[in-house]
């Protein structure tokens, strides 16, 4: 299995994450995004959209961080990660949808334009991150993970970029419950971290 | 089955596409967007982020349209739309990652803006809607439907809102294999559309 990866990337880590929860090995090929690899030919016919991470696993290409988990709970029958009860993986995609959009477009976007530069509108990320932390937050203040008792996909896919929100220049000191949340992933077997996470 | 829907909703409409392709009854509860009803605190409570579609089955209840099109296809055990096989589930689920990613922030949010007077910046809005065109339209050129030889999850959660890109002021005269899959969609048993979806 193949990851087509970038250090600092949380949508990388996200990967890197799992994979290491369940214990397996990899191929790591770092993508030079600071000098726009992601964007030359051969690039593109593994990620159409110019992205990292990708996934390789002996042909099967998979793009876009949350399909990889997705694909790679599915395939390892990690069921406590995505199990195929309706209700349980309906509320899972719920948080993955929520990581797609409200995340990407709040924290994410925030840390993008603090740690690299990137034209996007300030303003709006961070009133998206609050918005999305205020959620979290209410969610969060009766249960130790996003659905059921134990860390799932949702969790996973969740965790880096409101992890790594300080780098975004946005603060969780009024989100407890966030907080804990954070400390118990980070107490997960095999946890991982990534520069700003540890 | 009851689903909270409102008419012009686009992602309530994937929801109504998925259960009349399905051919499955359920009650509609309209929710008056225009008058704020979504930010009631008795729909707040079925919906923490105050958004329509929810779908509530015998007290399941389950937010965001591509998340209830993954409890209702996998509830109903309807494979050919999420099939258990990894690759194709997280295929599909790439797309279903980009309806509520590029699809969202693109065609959908220029939409708004047209109709709505939402307060999005349309010229962002418009590129981000083109660059998804420019990504399917290329996807499209050897291939009849996202994923596979027939109609998936993928599939239905993408079609509304590049179907009603016409009301976001976007044009899809320079895309003709996007033009040949919605013709595709609408063709399918027990297709309805919507006020725009004809």
């Amino acid at each position: 299995m193949k990851l087509y990866d970038m250090e600092l990337s949380g949508n990388c880590y996200k990967v890197r994450l799992l994979l290491s929860l369940l214990d397996v090995d990899y191929e790591q090929v770092a993508v030079d995004l600071l000098n726009g690899e992601q964007k030359s030919a051969e690039y593109l016919a593994i990620s159409p959209k110019g992205q990292v991470p990708a996934l390789d696993d002996g042909g099967t290409v998979i793009n876009d961080s949350q399909a990889i988990l997705v694909y790679l709970a599915q395939k390892l029958k990690a069921e406590q990660y995505w199990p195929a009860d309706a209700a349980t993986q309906a509320q899972i995609s719920y948080w993955l949808f929520t990581t797609a959009n409200e995340i990407a477009h709040g924290p994410c976007a925030a840390r993008l334009v603090k740690l690299f530069g990137a034209d996007i509108d300030y303003e709006s990320a961070t009133a998206r991150a609050y918005a999305v932390f205020d959620l979290m937050e209410a969610h969060l203040a009766e249960r130790e993970f996003l659905v059921g008792s134990r860390a799932t996909l949702a969790d996973i896919a969740a965790f880096p970029y409101i992890a790594l929100s300080g780098d975004g220049g946005l603060s969780l000191a009024d989100y407890p419950n966030i907080g804990r949340w954070l400390a118990r992933i980070k107490a997960l077997p095999n946890f991982v971290g990534m520069p700003g996470v540890s």
